[in-house]
């Protein structure tokens, strides 16, 4: 783990997007009273025993406000980029604009069991409860995990609830992200925010992203072709989706289809703004993830979940009429500026976070080549 | 269940709804191709003992077609009536408009462990796989079951696979319908076809719906509103959706939230229809949920998924283009009417079928007064 | 006009559906603040001179609230059941989730002229103003009308709205209504509405329903299936849409495809909605239209508009944070309810209250036989 | 114009996006069968006089597919990024998958008129339909325009439609770009294309945008941050959605709200696709955007419309049942790319040729600078 922690954020480069200054983590627990716990399961090495492994995944829990979340809810919206994947619990947000569970994430094949194990969670706190929506989302690990063997349950759920904190968040090869890919680099979790102007409300929009998605081609770094230049460097095979006719001649390609990727985003704020308002929030970020190199193929589960922590609605609530605050939707750009910035950065420093991994059978995925990086932007005095 | 076998369908009373004609069993199965195999489980009685039981609750499962339905996948669609709901799957399905599982249907709790337990069963006959999209929807038995204590799991769920058959279907108390009530009386399972004529295109379409909803003034009894009639002759309470400021003041309300069920529809049909058609179908079935008596209320997990048999769409085409077959869009209107007749038909078999049962804590559900039913229409000559 | 207003609505004949207690003059402006006002062109005999006429058709404006609507707008939703029309403005009615015009209801080829000059009407209220999103819908009357010739335009539009008042809503073969037919009888406008009790907020939901749709076979008046009893009484021609075969082989079909049809409501309420609460009414009141008849064929436009003046919402809102009201979403059914029957019975009331009328080229659109349900009603002491 | 023709296209500048290889004409026309016609409106200057002028405005219009469109319908798709818009049509495109119309383009104010005059042009080929969908959208020029004028109708359509060829396509100040501003510079029309591999089955894919949006602090060209470059060098004020707390205080800001813009794109390909299939292509077509720097305010319409030329749909189609071609959906993997690329590409083109422009009250909108462009791309040896 320790080689993950040199690895720099997209910052610690000298390089931002955006102009929107960031809040005290650059992480989604800026946002107040949003945690974040994680339980990374590496074990291993060598031939895939299905059931038994080499394991390389995770889960990532995020406790989007303190409190009952299910006797007081959150305002929650969905975007789908792309709706390939095997999320549980977004139909009922959708509906009813409501989160009443943190939402975690895992690997593909593990959301059912993590789902039922959240659901356990929810009922210890609420008995007598016969209908709780608990939302989970995914990225296929298979690449370097037994995937099938859907190792991640009960005991790996209660952990990652119970070290859920704010302050500064684990990024790269852990949790969630632990076996995944982007670009055709090692990636994993990711996160960043930013902090409105008191001008505009002084609300903090953070985002936590689950990157295992993206063409190398499309890899944009603070705003850099940086992708197209591994490419032209002979540092990186070009992805499948996007081979000219020469490349597709000489079989030049990265094996993996790029397009199979997924990538899944967590919005928080702070800003008081209804299930409507969060969801064209969450459809910014879509912009942003676009803008680091996002290309969410057919076989991509790209998803984007925004709730605000400002208001709790009652599951049983005594008043025939509420009031509730709302940002006007004119003042709704600076928010959805912070959204789309910090998707972006979210997005890079998941890729920049991760270090080189290997897993079953063998396979490994080298890390961005960082120090290439840094003397591509040294170069052109960028 | 002898009970329930007495218990007469909607055209055992001389009625009917609609014109298209039924089909052979006047069930989902007269689809070609379409089996369902379902297992109940009542276990137990007296007081709730959470894990214990009493248990009214089981599966349904309806395999849409023969052969390995992953490697060649249906046409599907979703329609959303209300959102509120636990579905698992439907993100995908919409997106791609593909179905690569069989559709399985239990109580709300159960889902994630019947979705878990169903891509074993998807896993086991194709290995290799790391993502694959378990179709699995709900209603709530808590009334009667032991909910907390989620009873549906792998055995269960394999169980209705195996079983899974052609031919009549049982309706009532069975599968998923086993612990269910729908406008203030016991209810089930359901299901009922429409054949179209030659002209048409000679398909059929076929509803198999899981009923848990319904407040009692809006029941219609093939086109009659026997509801209201019961609440009058002073059979039924009135549901408090709808209650008048008299009835209010009374007090004399179901002592149940009717807007807190959920109705869960599958449509199949042999029609060669596009993903973006089968959407409309599902659509116009909610017209004929409506006509029932369906009112969907706020906490109403109201959801139809339909199929399309006629073709398969490989999970690894080899081919650049494909051909495929599509009934024009301006014939579509007697598959429309089959989907409305039939959703309407196999809600109304949902309630006659199922017979009086008790569950946890000595809670009790009545069938619906069938033989007043019988006078009624008598006495009216309808 | 007379015989108009001699025409039964649903409650003349005893009958009702739902039970919630209507309003005042049953009718959408029993909606605090709503006004109707209407413009019926009825010019001209014989055959169809193209550009000349004869006209059978108008123009029906719905002004939901006082004052200015451009600088104070109202919350409201869209709900497509079908999207097959010409309607203008409801993309950004379902992103913005606001209402800042008043709603127009036309004939099909009109609404583009219409919506023009409601734009104009809007900008002389509110000069420098260079965006607006006028909403127009519409149902086809070219079964009776010279349809291409386009007769409403700004004239029409200034007039109805200038006339728009609250208290009694004319309906039948009115304004928009002029020139339609349901379930192959003439039909036109028709309103409706439901009050609360206090309990349930004491609030007011309404519907006004332009209806241009339904095959007969599947009409039922208050509840009873009055259209079967019809087409067996020979006294209606079944509808194309759902033929059996043996009515396939005589060809004896109605001549018009009633597939081909459309509806609009539009609901209004004074409870204080969200923009997502009323896009969940609007689905209700879907349920209700189905439950008279409507079967929404492929080429039908099927549109549900709703809206709230309990709040307003600032053009330029100086204000960085506002506060709201909101019902609970669990005290949503009451609402639900009166959604639900407002459309069914208004619905209705656009058929009972709709005289013969001939137009273009000698057609000729009969009155549903109000008599002869009379009969029915009594024979059967329904 | 002769300035508008010496302005660089993306390409002239040694840039490009993506990778995959552009069309002949690198333009919508590109895609077989596609045409464009366009109509400029450059008339008046000085004191705007509602009515009279300046007028800065236009059409153009996309004819995607030879013959008549309304018996030969094509497959077609929506994609809503932001539905702040008055767009006329998409409702029924959404709902059958059908476009029957050419696509027009238009200033905000305009498009009812120009809907009107388009059925004028469909009925005039179609004598005897009473309905028909034409597909307006629009941005709005008002910044130059006298937009209250509403300018374009009749004349100018008929004239756009009889103009439109393949071959070349102008860009900048013509047609609907003519009074159009992005990223605080003057923009308008752009164009790009991509042709796959044979191997991705030969297709071509192509974009035409309108463009009016975009802060500059998010311009990217050809990959490389120069609107950020822009700000940094005093050459362009930052827009207001994405002040620092610093900027806001020295009130140093572009006195428009950018978000306040609209772009929209009109994809075009041959490949079989599916109406499912395009909205997806269109989704894609919204990351690309976002590289450019689209930031999709509250009040901006940015709507991606896309269809396939590849079959056609007979509005009386005789036969029970089709056949079509469809590519399958694990190939869509190329043809995303080319949506994504392509409007990116055809969003910067219709930046960079849109020259210097003035309009009403002396407004002046400067064209993006060119040469300090080549000059940062030099410096940096980009």
């Amino acid at each position: 783990m320790s080689k993950t922690l040199k690895r720099p954020r997209l910052r610690d480069l000298g390089l931002g997007v955006g102009i929107l200054p960031v809040g005290r983590w650059n992480a989604i627990t800026d946002v107040p009273g949003v945690k974040v716990g994680q339980v990374t399961l590496i074990r291993g090495k060598g031939r895939l025993r299905p059931g038994k492994g080499p394991v390389r995944t995770g889960v990532t829990a995020v406790i989007p406000a303190p409190g009952n979340l299910f006797t007081d809810k959150l305002a929650a919206a969905v975007h789908v980029l792309n709706g390939y994947g095997k999320s549980v619990g977004l139909m009922q947000v959708a509906e009813t604009g409501r989160l009443e569970t943190p939402i975690l994430l895992t690997g593909t094949l593990n959301v059912w069991r993590v789902a039922d194990a959240l659901v356990d969670w929810v009922l210890a706190r609420n008995p007598r409860v016969y209908s709780v929506n608990p939302v989970v989302m995914e990225c296929s690990p298979h690449w370097l995990d037994d995937a099938a063997g859907r190792h991640v349950g009960r005991k790996e759920v209660f952990a990652a609830l119970a070290r859920a904190r704010s302050g500064p968040v684990e990024e790269g090869n852990v949790g969630a992200g632990t076996g995944l890919s982007s670009f055709g680099f090692k990636s994993g979790m990711g996160t960043s925010s930013r902090k409105l102007p008191r001008r505009g409300g002084g609300w903090t929009v953070g985002a936590l992203v689950q990157a295992n998605a993206g063409a190398v081609q499309y890899l944009r770094v603070g705003g850099f072709p940086f992708g197209r230049e591994l490419v032209r460097a002979g540092k990186a095979l070009p992805s499948r989706t996007c081979l000219t006719a020469g490349e597709a001649r000489r079989g030049a390609a990265n094996v993996e289809a790029p397009d199979a990727g997924s990538l899944i985003c967590v919005l928080g704020t702070d800003a008081p703004l209804s299930a409507r308002q969060l969801r064209r929030l969450a459809a910014r970020a879509g912009l942003g993830l676009g803008r680091a190199g996002l290309n969410s193929g057919h076989a991509s589960g790209d998803i984007v979940v925004a709730f605000s922590s400002a208001e709790r609605f009652k599951h049983e609530e005594p008043r025939p009429v509420i009031s509730r605050r709302e940002v006007p939707d004119a003042l709704l750009g600076d928010l959805f500026a912070g959204a789309l910035e910090s998707a972006e950065e979210a997005y890079l420093n998941a890729v920049l976070r991760a270090a080189t991994l290997d897993g079953a059978n063998g396979a490994k995925r080298e890390a961005l080549p960082a120090e290439l990086l840094r003397k591509y932007l040294e170069d052109r005095r960028l």
